[in-house]
């Protein structure tokens, strides 16, 4: 299905934070279709295709694994792990590289689950000895990754830590928070054997927010499936996974009404990113997060990871560099058209700054032009 | 703010459902502004509209309340309810007049609530003196009015009940589920004392669905704020009550992503409300809910509500005629371009249709068509 009209977004300033991001003509477009009834065909039709193709954004060929759109924010995910797959009193594992993974931690902990967490080091991943020494002492339900931790761009390496989950405890379930990481760093759900992967629209799919994205194993979904007692409502599992089997085999079902619009244009994105070619736009992202790094490099700045390999695709943490007050940078970003984000770290605030590169600015040519406006703010700001 | 550019949506199927109703092309307009950061001085004001204007449309003036807005469906309202300011174990009267009621029962259950419910006969309210008999014999932490049944069509007097209650109960907390009413449906927050009041965007505020929106009274706030062991995360008031104090006062704060788009069309929709005037646009929407019944009259039509008193002004359940095949009559109905809904009370499945007149369709004409649409299918029909 075609946008609903031809649309060009008028001239504004850039939103280059590491989400909500930047969105494709096509896309906002969507978001303005005139209204169709939930249970249309026209919108069952949107919504079997957005369920079908998330089994490809995350690499699942696996009939028995289920993909689910709700109405919320990427937080949502995390009250649907810990409320579905994981029992009060559970023992679970949270590798924290920032103030996301903490916030999951907390979150897990409200739900009455016995959480234990592994910290790294800051701008560091958690290393995976530690990993496995802590799966050895332990027996847990589950273990949550962060698969990029938006406040230091940390990348962990979710298929190394899925190997050693699989060797020492197999049976522990595996879940990634993937909110700034599905649509810019590889996911395989089926190969790396996970549990539960969670997102938001507005970030690497490239969709306005107000869609919690997830997706779930056979395994995860069992016990969800089968709890005795139920532990949430709109949250529930059992309550929305009948509803998106619907939908994704062409019917219409009830339980809560969809966001219509924010869907369509889900379904719109989904066709961009498949018609570049998932693999391809992955490649296509990391090689400008390359580029924007070594720009970085160039003009004397340091990044928060600590190396290349721990450093996510689609954002970047930079230190403000020595002799530039912060908020002088930032401000003379927004004068040249761009908004870049503060640094949220707790033990770094105001030290750092956060540049998002993915989705459509990678493609619309916008963090080339960044480039030259943080080059110029620099100067102007060291004269 | 104005719309972010001329829009006129194209001709399409009108979809006369009680909700996702049809939408101003400035609604919709606004759904598809550039991205702006959630923070962002543009965004922080949006959003300060819509929370200072939630108190007009609530008819509050008393500064304790608060207005939210939350990504999610109406649905979650009911487990903001039930998790915040209800306790595990606590009692809870559930007046039901129809689907909806009961499935605001099941959630309640979920979260541990001791739940009784009065159930209405089909089509009428629940009798004042019954709701007095029960919490004079019981004592209730609060009780539950599903101000408009989406299941029925029928609305109840919440004013006469929250007298009843302030009379016999007074420290019962009153709930209102105002989905189907907020928007078209009187209610004035403080002047009949309610505790909480949850709704949508998609019904008669006029926005695309995706959000969830509730207000709270000072001691529903205080028993939620005060609360020893949070049950929630997601839709924890703990949580969201600083973020929207922060919004409203004018400056940002972070708990979970704002649905941005979605949150920029409901303050045109808020602004279109108040261009009228919210009480003259009760009375047009009242007008044209009493020329469609007259109307549906005429056709020898049978309403379910049992009369006009406990008949909603949003929406009418209207029974099929003898000798007419419902599904025939959707069909026929469908292809005149228009989308009504079927009944979804379990003892009147396929016996009833549902259609919603309420906001932009009372305005742009659609209901005076969808009144000969009708009139020419039964005749089309009876031939």
């Amino acid at each position: 299905m075609p946008a609903p009209f031809q649309y060009k977004q008028p001239e504004h300033r850039l939103t280059l934070i590491p989400g909500p991001i930047e969105f494709s003509d096509d896309v906002l477009a969507s978001m303005a279709i005139p209204s169709q009834a939930h249970t249309s065909p026209d919108f069952i039709y949107t919504f079997q295709y957005v369920l079908q193709n998330l089994r490809k954004l995350f690499k699942s060929t696996d009939a028995n694994t289920q993909g689910y759109v709700l109405s919320g924010s990427g937080t949502l995910g995390w009250d649907v792990a810990a409320t579905n797959i994981i029992e009060p009193g559970e023992k679970v594992l949270v590798l924290s590289t920032g103030f996301f993974s903490d916030s999951f931690a907390e979150c897990l902990k409200v739900y009455g689950a016995d959480v234990d967490v592994i910290t790294a080091e800051i701008g560091d991943v958690v290393p995976l000895d530690k990993i496995k020494d802590q799966l050895q002492k332990e027996k847990y339900a589950a273990i949550t990754i962060t698969h990029v931790d938006t406040s230091t761009s940390v990348v962990s390496d979710v298929e190394a830590i899925s190997k050693v989950v699989k060797e020492v405890s197999p049976e522990t379930l595996i879940i990634v928070d993937g909110v700034c990481s599905v649509g810019v760093e590889d996911i395989e759900f089926d190969k790396w054997g996970l549990d539960f992967v969670l997102t938001a629209s507005q970030k690497a799919i490239g969709v306005p927010a107000g869609l919690s994205i997830f997706y779930a194993s056979e395994r995860a979904l069992s016990k969800a499936l089968n709890k005795e007692k139920d532990t949430t409502f709109f949250a529930s599992l059992k309550r929305w996974t009948p509803i998106m089997k619907a939908y994704e085999s062409g019917s219409g079902a009830y339980f809560a009404t969809p966001a219509v619009q924010t869907i369509t244009a889900l379904k719109t994105s989904l066709e961009e990113i498949f018609a570049e070619g998932l693999d391809k736009r992955l490649a296509t992202q990391a090689k400008k997060s390359d580029e924007f790094k070594a720009k970085v490099k160039e003009l004397d700045l340091t990044i928060l990871p600590k190396n290349d390999k721990v450093a996510a695709h689609g954002l970047t943490a930079v230190y403000f560099p020595e002799g530039v007050n912060g908020p002088d940078l930032l401000k003379k970003l927004g004068e040249k058209g761009y908004t870049v984000a503060g640094g949220i770290h707790k033990k770094l605030v105001g030290k750092y700054f956060r540049v998002g590169h993915m989705g459509y600015s990678v493609y619309a040519g916008h963090i080339d032009s960044f480039e030259k406006a943080l080059e110029e703010s620099l100067k102007e700001l060291k004269q």
